[in-house]
């Protein structure tokens, strides 16, 4: 099976979509991350969840999470208004590495796909039919695939 | 709201657990990653999808996983053999490092879940009342939790 059969169809996310709609499209879809598009339609990075959250939460809080009680609703309200005023741009902590995507090519097999996840540690890949983004694979999906149904005895 | 109420009932691995039913728990509940417990029942680690195909990949495909178009069918059901063989134990790259474990106690506030998940940049928290594991929590949950159900104007 190849890697276009396997893709899901995933919605376009690029560099000036608002920050608070791909995080709510995240969280709708229950993905464990999104494919960002540069300008050219190219994939751009893999912005995960996680991000999201090291984004909003400041440093000192990172660094201590039990200060987090000490922020009251209005700071908590405060620290979400950030997603308004931003765009996926401002979510990615530093420009990607070109040559270290997780994408693969549309007629990659599995476990090419396999591969790929696994050097990168990554929960999600972007297949390109040429410079075009014909969907995404995530490794449950991927995984499904390749383990049988039910243990071997 | 606290962890408590956050956190979602999971199902118990341990190091024991045979590595191909924990593959396939963590694939058909499509979470993104297992809390792996210890003997004591204590939090041991996470254990990410990805490092399942870490496992089963070998090295020499995934410094090149154009090289797994090499493999057939027999080679690839070989190495999900290797599942069958194996503990969840077999599966960790390495023994965690206890100091720096995405766990978070039950009566955390959201934040503090927000942030511990930000430093450790891990799609999913343990929750835990004094030694006892009661749940887990993804970074999806946190922010469907977190965000606004629709965007701010």
């Amino acid at each position: 099976m190849t890697a276009r059969t396997l893709a899901q169809p995933f919605p376009i996310v690029t560099l000036d979509t608002d920050a608070m709609d791909a995080a709510q499209t995240m969280t709708r879809l229950r993905w464990p991350g999104l494919i960002v598009s540069g300008d050219d339609g190219r994939p751009y990075t893999i912005l995960p969840g996680s991000e999201v959250l090291r984004f909003l939460i400041p440093t000192y809080v990172q660094d201590d999470p039990g200060l987090a009680r000490a922020l009251d609703e209005r700071a908590s309200d405060e620290l979400f208004r950030k997603l308004v005023r931003s765009t996926v741009r401002d979510l990615l902590p530093q420009p990607p590495d070109y040559d270290d995507l997780p994408v693969v090519d549309a007629d990659a097999t599995s476990l090419e796909v396999a591969a790929v996840m696994a050097r990168m540690r990554s929960p999600l890949v972007a297949v390109v039919d040429g410079d075009k983004v014909v969907g995404a694979i995530t490794v449950n999906r991927l995984l499904a695939h390749l383990l049988p149904a039910a243990p071997a005895s």
